[in-house]
């Protein structure tokens, strides 16, 4: 080790740490763990032999032009066909031109924070929030002000009173869709309110919807962004839940003048995302119907919910409370206050089992007797005889 | 277009503007341009076929693995593969837990970005140096110090009394290998000796070597890193010129402390490389041998600048001086004063001939009578034709 000064990186290091999450996952690749923990979806629907011919036949055809640089925005028909898929699902006019190809919703994320945040910058946000962009947009300093929310979806008095204390807030970070960690869905009601209160204060918003396809029960709700008269929503969204997350293919939907500025920075973080993965999910969906695949996906996902959730009210003790998500990977468990999850898991981990803290999703910190629990990613059985250890430890922490 | 006002931007946002060289691109795109603007490897030797096989074999043997989520520090197989094909060519030294794979090498400069660059701080450079590093490193707003470059390379006295004058600079850039844009390359004994300078002060060094294979006559040198002692430099390597840039794969090594700074750093910024992309990557190398694709490439990018160097020395006027690069992909030229490459610019682009005007590779401005030439991309005819527009053009311009 180099003993190399702290005082000679750059202020924001000091802050910087790696996110819970993913050195949890490390621990939990062992095959006996039952992880609960990541964000996984699950790889039996990956359209991996469909995807291998194609590839082939493009690499055939095009291969000159899919192996070389290209630009930034991202390969026109691929722009062509995520405009209106957003355009058919959410409510939304998007045209090409306001897509962004990133690689992951991650990258947009960063983007965003440089587009947006200086060191004492407020942003707004659910609280919890998804710990991808608390690890993206922390190494800009920014305040974070967290907006109490509900089974609806952000509360609006809550939300339009810090913005009288913060008049200059940069952002309001949301997910309206089955979210992350919470696996909460705003009312539509909800989000009329919202938009009509971000967009009388001028504030923009970042919309993020990696799960909102993934919809088990209930009605489809439109996008805020389909309620933006301003300008102001910007999309963020992925084909990692509803495709495969391998690729790192994503983008983000944005009207000017942030999308010519965003563009400018993706230039600067990365020139392209890989041409070759934009060529092949274009071609993909030429061939195939990902309408279809998500079809597919939806129930299976539904009835491992629907195991955990029912062997969770099985089993656990009274004073635990869950959310019931209409659709999405993850599930919100509070413990009576005086239990930790950080204890629990440390407990948990002995008996191979594995889930996320819940405090690493507030921004400032707190709420230690949360945690979120991951159903996608492996059979019933398996998220049965996770639960139980699970509630088994719980009682016996109690 | 949305009235936002910038100052609700970040302030980052005041200086940041769109790259000469992409700007331009997008004018060349149409085929009757014979463009010396890019940076594009010649396509014709992508091995798009033998991808095409191999991607299918994978996906139908490694499928769920090879398009799930994956580790932020890389693809252990190909890690490895990187570390010892360095050790190889490069009299380096590198474990594989000192290789981050990214997603192309301008992440790479993104990521150290994030990791030194406080507002203000210095960075030294050859003069010119990359614009890629300037668009990466510019939203930091550090203060750039240009090191005077002759044919050998950095001038240490010069790079001496720079340091002496900013004892706090946070890095050196360089890129000692068939520079981009200059096309020169150190010499052996000014590597050792910048290594002496920079190791007494301790001052990191960032080892941009993205063409160093593509060597057309002379020995090749050890690497910056080959005489570092004390962990201070971070090496920058990329599959672009080597294998094909589409996939945007690339990695850097970097030792303790830096390494895991900078794999939380990638973390937030798109949790991880393509995992396909690395598990094809480091397939192919297994079933080909990469030196001798490299080997097929070299006689022909040598014959390339060989007709641009013929070509310019029949017909350039005197006063117009050029470099002669041994390996690489560019050439530098320099007009007199009194022409500026700009105006020679609009010039050429009534003739359908485009190349980069060598400005923009000086962070503080200045030298409008220089320009870049990239030879790597199209046959001798072109190239003879080119230049002869070129040429008759400056001599119309005189």
């Amino acid at each position: 080790m180099n003993p190399f000064p702290a005082s000679r990186l750059a202020r924001r290091m000091e802050i910087l740490k790696a996110s819970d999450i993913r050195e949890i996952l490390k621990v939990t690749q062992r095959p006996e763990v039952i992880s609960f923990a990541g964000g996984l979806p699950a790889p039996e629907f990956f359209p991996a032999r469909d995807l291998g011919s194609l590839t082939k036949e493009l690499l055939e055809q095009e291969g000159p032009k899919a192996l070389q640089y290209s630009t930034t925005e991202g390969h026109p028909p691929l722009r062509e066909q995520i405009a209106s898929r957003l355009n058919a699902h959410w409510g939304t006019n998007h045209t090409p031109d306001e897509i962004l190809v990133t690689s992951g919703s991650q990258q947009g994320l960063d983007l965003i924070g440089k587009l947006f945040l200086d060191e004492g910058d407020t942003v707004l946000c659910e609280s919890p929030t998804y710990l991808g962009a608390i690890s993206a947009w922390s190494i800009f300093k920014p305040t974070w002000v967290e907006v109490p929310t509900d089974e609806e979806g952000m509360d609006i008095e809550a939300l339009e009173e810090r913005l009288d204390r913060c008049p200059n807030a940069k952002l309001v970070y949301a997910i309206p869709n089955f979210q992350n960690p919470s696996g909460r869905t705003w009312s539509l009601e909800r989000r009329r309110r919202f938009m009509e209160t971000v967009q009388r204060r001028g504030i923009p918003v970042v919309e993020d919807n990696p799960y909102g396809e993934l919809r088990f029960e209930g009605e489809s709700l439109p996008a805020l962004k389909a309620f933006d008269k301003s300008g102001l929503v910007i999309g963020l969204g992925t084909f990692s839940k509803i495709f495969c997350p391998g690729l790192r293919l994503a983008w983000l939907a944005a009207e000017q003048p942030f999308y010519e500025k965003l563009v400018i920075l993706k230039q600067g973080a990365d020139l392209h995302t890989s041409t070759l993965h934009q060529m092949q999910m274009s071609r993909y969906m030429e061939l195939h119907d990902l309408d279809e695949d998500v079809a597919k996906i939806v129930p299976v996902y539904q009835e491992r919910r629907k195991a955990m959730v029912e062997a969770l009210e099985a089993d656990l003790p009274p004073g635990v409370r869950f959310t019931r998500p209409e659709g999405g990977l993850f599930l919100w468990l509070e413990l009576p206050e005086r239990l930790s999850a950080r204890t629990l898991l440390q407990a948990c981990l002995e008996r191979n089992v594995a889930f996320v803290p819940g405090g690493a999703f507030f921004p400032n910190g707190g709420h230690e007797n949360t945690l979120r629990l991951n159903y996608s990613n492996m059979p019933v059985e398996r998220i049965q005889e996770g639960v139980r250890r699970l509630t088994q430890t719980i009682q016996s922490l109690l």
